[in-house]
């Protein structure tokens, strides 16, 4: 159910706050847009997660000035301070007769919460690894593993999935009836984030072939492991 | 130059605060992540915007939540909140050999200001043909143009770009010196957001061919007309 803050104001056909809804388009992105306010002043950064059930997780360095700012506590509330963690998928530009309906097709999910440091060992390390089996599973194993001074460098924070929305639109044009007779064109261009072909390091070990998880990379109908 | 909050902490070398590079990177993408904040708590919301100059503008329903808080004066200081406006194109994913040093490359602009309401008639209607032409050029004129109607119920806003930063990565992975004997392969796979054919609504008029704006649609490389 929608909270006050996540209700989808303009456009409420085109909400959900239906969580099986929400995990396919953050199993599908793995770019999100994290809101925090510093002083008063809203900051809009980008970076990668993860996701294991009801948890959203994301990575930096530990010296990350965003990392330590969601982690700060209120003086007063010894809580940690609000964070709005947004994904968007960009699916289509809709071109419709009239400029004023042209729109976009998407699906975005927006979420409300207080960020925790995770600082368990194990759960830092199993977290990391939903980090990168999100963005491209398979690539885990076939890597060097973190160390100890790479953990101890790198902060991992969990945001749980609680207080969220979802906005989707899909389909063709809708443009006023009278319109329809306006002679232009109208559709939709649909738009995809595609993988070109992987380019081999220059410093690569002879032998080692593009694996199939980097040579077919695609986020569409991707589905969890 | 930057400002304190624009000055790029993490890894001060894919740091640039050159105007041509943050109009470079604004003019290939379209689609920008706005925070505001209400009584402390973040949103971050995408939207569409355009560019002229110096000048950045949204566009939305004159009833969106966000387009009026954007607005809204501070009850001390008679001005508009603070927002922070951020764009991020996404170029490739970067497979090192050691975990620790996967990355991504990116190209990513943040800006901070505040918002002021486009109320001239005329300019309204040049910035609502600026965020049309800069989505896909040529398209204004071939589609039925706004009404009285329409441009009521159409709030512009206008950001100043001046208080900005953005933050590029490129090229291979750096992994340790140590890390280079490590048996796996490690390039970049890159990616793109690729237009796929554009598909013709179900009302179209006989004979209105999809045009070529439409047909051959890439931001990619893309050039201000």
């Amino acid at each position: 159910m929608p909270t006050a803050r996540t209700r989808v104001v303009r456009e409420p056909h085109r909400a959900s706050y239906d969580r099986e809804t929400v995990y396919r388009i953050l199993d599908e992105g793995f770019l999100c847009h994290i809101g925090f306010a510093v002083d008063g002043q809203p900051y809009v950064i980008p970076t990668s997660y993860g996701r294991k059930d009801a948890s959203l997780y994301i990575h930096g360095s530990a010296a990350s000035r965003m990392l330590r700012q969601m982690q700060k506590k209120d003086d007063q509330t010894k809580e940690a301070a609000p964070v709005c963690i947004t994904v968007t998928l960009l699916d289509g530009l809709v071109l419709a007769r009239s400029v004023f309906n042209h729109s976009m097709n998407y699906r975005s999910v927006v979420i409300l919460g207080k960020a925790t440091l995770v600082d368990d060992p194990q759960e830092k390390l199993a977290a990391l690894r939903i980090l990168s089996e999100h963005i491209l599973p398979g690539r885990w194993q076939e890597s060097r593993q973190p160390n100890e001074r790479e953990l101890k460098q790198t902060s991992v924070l969990r945001v749980p999935i609680e207080e969220f929305s979802a906005k989707v639109r899909t389909g063709p044009p809708i443009d006023d009836e009278e319109d329809y007779a306006f002679p232009t064109w109208a559709g939709v261009v649909p738009l995809e984030i595609k993988a070109g072909t992987p380019i081999d390091d220059a410093r690569l070990l002879p032998g080692k072939e593009v694996p199939e998880y980097a040579k077919h990379y695609t986020r569409r109908g991707w589905e969890r492991a």
